[in-house]
């Protein structure tokens, strides 16, 4: 029954789902709960007021919704904006790809400013857009924050400075999938109207619950959107939120304490603390792909993502046989190359709650992995960069010290 | 954190989210796992194959979605229907009046055949519609086996009766939420075209998960219907169960792995059994019901429902305060009485992987309740009335003969 | 597998081991530790400090043994008496009769009090023993406060009067295995030299850990105690308490953090609702035994126990069909009669985290068993008797008021 | 209250308690159960048939006891010696100093042989005297089959030897504490006549069972030993075994589970492919010992323990600060240095439930923190001579092929 036994555990390095923390695993076995009793209420208030934490918002409005991603931006399109309008959206990757995909099939007149695969979002198109729409016939900017398919973290911030230039009004529109509660993220002071992640990214929860947090602005933009909508219609939870029961329909309880759990682990550390850690091993990871003299699939510096890695390999060598092999011989997950970098590169996720030593596994895995496939890696080369640079930078752990 | 303690266990008896059994939730206990892995898949093929022995289909092709059962609902219409079309839907209670509204606000064109509520659906009318509509402008059937608002069985084979006398084309929906692994339910013997369930309904799993079957002739409708959909797209998923992945996006594995264990329990003693216990419980509750002096919501025989019980409570009591009584003072969840039936009726739920003695506590708990709220119950009348059939009735347990 | 399966939980009444509260269950659902680390002393320190409240005692020191009750016996006598030291013991049921055998075996003389099993320690012959022994040759009284067998409450106030009455210096032992956490218990003022019970029984964990308490006095007696031990000795762990690390060999971790839950919970209620709640049960278990026309095996009500009823069936029954029919039937879990009382009794265990409507579960299973054996019990009778009781009695869940 | 968080999962490396596989703390997550249905005797036949696999015998008789090692070894000595007895016991290091201990405190006349720190059981010696011994006054060899303190194991196979060679008819006691389940161990064709594990070693469940197995010969000498016991005394177990209940007293209903989940995976893997994987790591993690130009604590090969390895720090380090810096830094727990080689020596423990990424992870952290303390270690050079090493030797998962 258990498919994937080996002895020993599992090394969880795809960038998502991942790694869920013990504690989480705990505050989650348990039996279900009548959730119109005023206990589940009670909890969900308090979740509502801690979850605006992480996406840095205090005037946000958060919606827990038992879906995973995709739903979670069809909720963020739909409750916002109408069929027929335009938006702007970058397509650098396989997820930004998807989200453009939902993005024509719900009618939307899409502007798609595509970049090569490993690059960031191309600011210069949309600031030239945004200069040439006096008209304001854009109606939103969705952008991937950070594109799990290549490594690339887009400048949220520029973005946000663009529309403020030209005092544009389009509903900004984020997919923080795999970057919130790993990266920085400032919903308020980036002036951000719909941003949303899953359960199951940095929040390191199982999958099932959307997260999405709406500004202000984007609250006013439900009652002139026409997007047909009803399972994922924030007005329904809007209405419940003010009756005090806040479900419109059946959430999972189990997911409701996983949350409450993950939250006291995130806080206990410090959210800037979570994301330094997050910057840490990214660093260390990426030390260790130039040790090996492998390519980051990322192009540059400036859009290095601190969540996960994209490693490019020869030509001579097809990356999916690295990620089949780290699980069958090592026990080791690893992501495969998606569309259009299939073969070419594999993924290391380092997202979620996760230590030093649990990376320096999985390095040590990729590393006989490669060997096995006929890469002349130097055995122990990446470890050695990666650990140089952790055991100058790593703090003790605090409730240790 | 744990608002609900009180000594001892909760006694759930709400109609969803029902107990999960331990097995299940052993099951469940567990950490993520990629499910781009080979594991996941072979999971997932298994239990798509299996699932559909619990909607008693050979022919169907089931699709388990991360959502909740207002989410199956809108995955039923919108993949089969277009904008428009004119559909006929039996408003018998709450949840029927939630799917009516879903339909309306989906666009269709709905012809609502009301009934007061405590009756079943009016299939009079639905003969006449159906007799009279020669051109076939009748799209889809939409009607909830169960409805658990009110304690209502409604019968599917009837209505497969009319459309077959007449030879109607319409598509044949049904709502098995509250029904699905307790009634007696047979979507191809019946002919149904899409029959949906969600896992914290009698298959005793945590909510997060919606699972939908859909005939040849649903899939087959899926080519022309134009009801915008992304999230709750079937082809997306039957693109990947081509490709052998099966999941266009994450899902739960927590629920996969909660899942295969519900199905293990439920095959272990058997389907029919499991139909049979719930008929046992059920009548054992109304037979506690009658010799309380209270009269049963549901106002015919032929409709009573084996998987809840609405109670109606005399013009002087609020049930509301039942259900806030019981759960204060004896830990025991009952459901509350929605809408129409406010304040007059409460619900027992007697649905999941429940046994004799535990229902026996909640009954001795209602009449607790009973009394404490002024009503004249004679204590002990309810638990004697069903004890006394249920003496008679129940089997050994199989596994301990 | 899970042999003991059937649709529902199990419904478990024997007197130990007993219901694990589900919160208990979490705490423990963990990976083992260093418990040479900091963290497993820490923990420790606060359990040894909280533990005692359990016994009633400030002046008490406690360990926590990895064994069951007949090893907490054995550390009771083996650090405090030496082979051939005088003992009065008192032989009411299986379990003195189990630690009277324990006694012997350990090479103690032993002076065996006995009672009609269904009484209680004879305290007037313990009063002229101790009357008589102006030389001091009695080195201990060894009494079981509650005596699982038949449901017998000894009277330990009145023991440390007599002894306090003679000024007679004689150790006192006491068995609270199936009392402490459930029973009024007062280690410091009844003069209690040595005090013991198992985690199975009021503290609802599992099996494994004895906890014994031990006064100044009984520790002042370990420096003359000659009886040969090794595992069982104290000197062991108060040497390890002088280190702060606690533990002479590996405990486990699990049922450390078992234990620290297990006492959160019995604090939030209060330890003397904890203690008046298995009053209102008990005497709810023993109104129904009353109208069920069956006699309690436990004489006279100053014996009352109120964690376990031993229920005296006719002769023509055979009290272990009871037990049986009642696991394969109905899925209750009832104690044996043991024994003298082997086929005369069975019993209900009524301790630990248990709440009203539980135990109505049990009441009711135990009427259909009764009638399936061909006891002509009136269905229902004892649930009203019981329930009669404590719809008057019960007060609202505190933190849900 | 979780005092051991920090980001990430512990890394735990003691030599016991151990790595507990999900797939038994899932087993264990459960409520008690009465042991005396028919479905805890019927789980515990099965575990005692199946647990003398994994002491290669066929003719053994186990007993699974509530207890630690410590009170395993009582076992052992109890049963079958008494007072007064002459045996022979090996002084290596601090386990074998503490059995000694024990076996002086129960009364046996102990011939102490001692060898240094580091090396294994001088035979020489033992041959000698049991070539002087021809009056048979040696009742028996207590021997550690691997001492966890310093990494050392005994050659049984030579002892049996001797014994053989001079047809000396002592029992044969072995404290496979560390080694069974792990290391080579074969009680019938040693001519083993008892052999004693705890469950929190190469068993990889949590503390709180002692298995102890004993031939005919241990079970003909426990007529004639005269040593006192009650707690541990095997007669109480075979008297049940006999009735078919089982257990004397209450077992850990969560261990017997437990213990049957972990001999599903070790014979799922297979005993001596887990023997194999066991001589892996070990050699693994002695390369990577040799590469930091650390000394291994164990004298020569033939003495190399493959389930903890004990490394000699220069005499400028404190060991100490190793184990807890390792356990503050970088959430990694290894073993201290105890007693003679308290300071001089830290152990990784790599015995039970682990893969070679787990210890690579291992590695690495011993790398970084013997840069912490000053050591000048080359990062990654460990790393890099095991992964060398097992990227050759280590086979796919037969589950996956």
């Amino acid at each position: 029954m258990d498919y994937v036994y080996g002895p020993g555990r599992n090394h969880l390095f795809v960038p998502g789902p991942v790694n869920i923390p013990d504690q989480v695993i705990r505050a989650m076995n348990r039996n279900n709960e009548d959730y119109r009793s005023p206990a589940v209420p009670a909890l969900t208030k308090i979740l509502l007021e801690d979850v605006k934490k992480i996406f840095k918002t205090t005037s946000g409005t958060p919606f827990l919704i038992p879906t995973t991603g995709t739903g979670a931006w069809e909720s963020a399109l739909t409750n916002t904006l109408s069929p027929g309008d335009r938006i702007v959206s970058f397509l650098i990757g396989q997820f930004s790809l998807l989200w453009i995909d939902q993005q024509q099939r719900l009618n939307f007149k899409v502007d798609v400013v595509e970049s090569e695969w490993g690059q960031g979002a191309n600011l210069d198109v949309l600031a030239s857009k945004i200069a040439e729409d006096k008209a304001h016939t854009i109606k939103a900017i969705c952008i991937v924050h950070n594109e799990t398919a290549t490594g690339v973290t887009n400048d949220l911030a520029a973005v946000r400075k663009i529309l403020d230039h030209y005092q544009h009004p389009a509903l900004f529109l984020v997919d923080g999938v795999s970057s919130i509660c790993a990266l920085d993220f400032r919903m308020d002071e980036w002036g951000i109207d719909v941003a949303l992640t899953g359960s199951q990214k940095a929040l390191s929860l199982p999958t099932g619950m959307g997260i999405v947090c709406a500004s202000h602005k984007a609250l006013e933009a439900t009652k002139t959107a026409k997007s047909v909508r009803v399972f994922f219609d924030w007005n329904d939870y809007l209405k419940f939120y003010k009756l005090g029961t806040y479900w419109p329909y059946t959430p999972s309880i189990q997911l409701l304490y996983g949350l409450r759990a993950a939250l006291d682990l995130i806080f206990e550390e410090g959210l800037d603390n979570v994301i330094a850690r997050h910057g840490r091993l990214a660093k260390a990871t990426r030390l260790a792909v130039e040790a090996w003299g492998l390519k980051n699939c990322t192009q540059k510096e400036e859009w290095f993502s601190d969540t996960v890695t994209a490693v490019v390999v020869p030509p001579y060598i097809d990356s999916s046989e690295i990620v089949r092999r780290a699980w069958k011989r090592y026990n080791l997950s690893l992501g495969l190359g998606l569309n259009k970098v299939a073969g070419k590169v594999f993924r290391i996720g380092h997202l979620g709650n996760l230590n030093e030593l649990q990376l320096m596994g999985c390095l040590a895995g990729v590393e006989m992995v490669l060997k096995d496939v006929g890469y002349p890696v130097k055995l122990g080369s990446g470890v050695a960069a990666a650990s140089a640079y952790l055991q100058n930078t790593i703090p003790l752990i605090p409730s240790r010290i």
